[in-house]
């Protein structure tokens, strides 16, 4: 029997505690940004490539029958699994203003290790605002499941497998969050300039700031001449920053054992502006060499080119957060369905 | 540009009233089922035939570069996309007795008409216990459902683009469901035993019945000798019913325009009567012509051997709900990012 059916079968009364705390997480989520005035969405889940994220790399294909190309507007055309609600999303934001969607994000990761799962529930945000605004709503939405989990009556909380030094842990959680520049980070961790930051790396920042959640501000702007080919990689329509183009207004949340928990930034939204940055993205090319084209982000264009406003967005990856809360460094433990490469039931 | 590009352009007022429809719908189901003490759970997408409903020959294929049997386990095997949590809720009810999931069901229903889609949220729910109370359930829902939007602000109304024949459409609505056995329904309709009732004759009944939502039940037992093969299909886990095994202990809510929304079902809970009914059933059959085995149910089954209790549950389609509703054939125009054959974005 595969190894997931077995995890399945042997540990129900740890499983029952891992169903009962995703489920109060994403409520409290639900709660706060429901608060504030976001309307849910229901974004596709089977798309073209405008539902890829920067690794486009790790899409999954849709087929049917054994075709690849079943689907056809004019002409015959690959369908993928969507890895991000986000373009979906900044469709409804200069009509409806606020908007979220809760839903699996797909990712065809290889092998069976301890950070990465094939599909993961995100609670993705999109706004008409700004990148203050945007740096406020994850740290008010990260706090507010922090607390409602400190309110919980004891009895809950043992019955959510909190151990003492989860609840502790939580409790050191201030309200705002620490936040360092890139250019900061890779400085204290004597990095050069463009170097991904590995997850290990991010724990140690963590631990410098505090052992408290962590931003990390202002990564390299994908689109600019730094001189040089750079490492980390950035969606093509995070915004630069007026001030020093050289940079974009983005942002990765680090949660102490989670990881990277939320990825966010102001986007672009001029039509012209947006055009060029896709064509000439990373992610655009690999697009091309897999086939894709233009026509892949037809409708999303077209919706920009018609009315659109400056806007903002995240997508919190729920697994890391309960990676966090629980201090487990195994991602298969802090979800009720894990599925990996090896996993699926 | 696709047909579902332009759709999406050209009529953003439309989609405003659209997307805070189908949000205002989830919403009241899912205080319905919370307030009953339902919990949510997250089930995977990515899956084995395990979630498959019994129209197995729709599921989509999930393939990553080309490869078909990507995923591994003791050997490689193909990936599908769920058409329905069922089985995986089912795992919950020993434990956590009421368990529900809001998320995208998959078919590969080729074309382009105004009744399918490739994929539409439905709302899933699974409880320890019986027929009687599983069409309470679902009476209660639609019913809730019916209220809150009657109670909404004159001003709401209009912005939901709810017209005035439909609110009275839903003023007729009554508590309690017409509820016909299908030996019953085949007779008005004089048809022979055995056969699918069609969409059209769906709704001839309901106009039999006063306009209300109408609940056919007790369907042919799939597993039965009937002396025939017969065309109306049904799952394969659904128990038949003790006073006469000919029938099963389900039951399928036909909406006014909206059709078929809930297929529902008392289920079969003891290990070694599952497995029969599974190695016997059509789709078991059509599973292995596909390449697949019991491999695939491998842990629901084992599941079922450690601890089960008699339970039922259901799957109500969200869009044939807004069907009714809005009193629209077109599903295309009822569901915010509505994705056929030819029109995905």
């Amino acid at each position: 029997m595969p190894e997931g059916a077995i995890f399945f079968k042997s540990k129900m009364k740890e499983k029952i505690a891992t169903a009962k705390l995703e489920r109060q997480v994403i409520n409290s989520m639900r709660e706060y940004f429901e608060k504030e005035g976001f309307v849910e969405i229901f974004p596709p889940k089977i798309v073209r490539a405008s539902g890829a994220c920067e690794n486009i790399d790790t899409l999954f294909e849709v087929w049917v029958d054994g075709k690849r190309n079943w689907f056809h507007s004019e002409k015959p055309h690959p369908a993928y699994l969507s890895q991000t609600a986000q373009l979906y999303l900044e469709a409804f934001t200069p009509y409806l203003k606020k908007v979220f969607a809760v839903g699996p994000s797909f990712r065809a990761e290889p092998g069976n290790d301890n950070r990465h799962l094939i599909e993961f529930t995100m609670f993705e945000i999109e706004f008409a605002g700004g990148f203050k605004k945007l740096l406020e709503y994850i740290e008010g939405a990260i706090y507010k499941v922090v607390k409602d989990i400190l309110a919980l009556p004891q009895k809950i909380k043992r019955k959510l497998e909190l151990k003492k030094e989860d609840i502790e842990r939580l409790r050191r959680v201030k309200p705002v969050f620490p936040k360092i520049t890139y250019e900061k980070a890779i400085q204290i961790l004597n990095l050069p300039f463009g170097s991904d930051i590995s997850s290990k790396d991010e724990q140690k920042l963590i631990e410098k700031f505090g052992g408290q959640p962590l931003f990390i501000t202002h990564y390299p702007n994908p689109l600019y001449d730094h001189g040089k080919e750079i490492e980390v990689e950035k969606f093509f329509n995070m915004i630069p920053d007026p001030k020093n183009p050289k940079y974009v207004l983005s942002a990765d949340l680090i949660l102490p054992t989670g990881g990277e928990a939320v990825g966010a930034a102001q986007r672009v939204y001029k039509f012209e502006e947006l055009k060029w940055r896709l064509e000439n993205s990373r992610m655009f090319k690999r697009l091309i060499k897999k086939g894709g084209s233009l026509d892949d982000f037809a409708w999303y264009l077209e919706r920009g080119k018609e009315k659109s406003v400056p806007h903002s967005g995240c997508g919190f990856g729920i697994a890391r957060i309960l990676k966090f809360i629980k201090g487990e460094e195994e991602i298969k433990k802090v979800v009720t369905f894990p599925s990996n490469q090896e996993n699926i039931i």
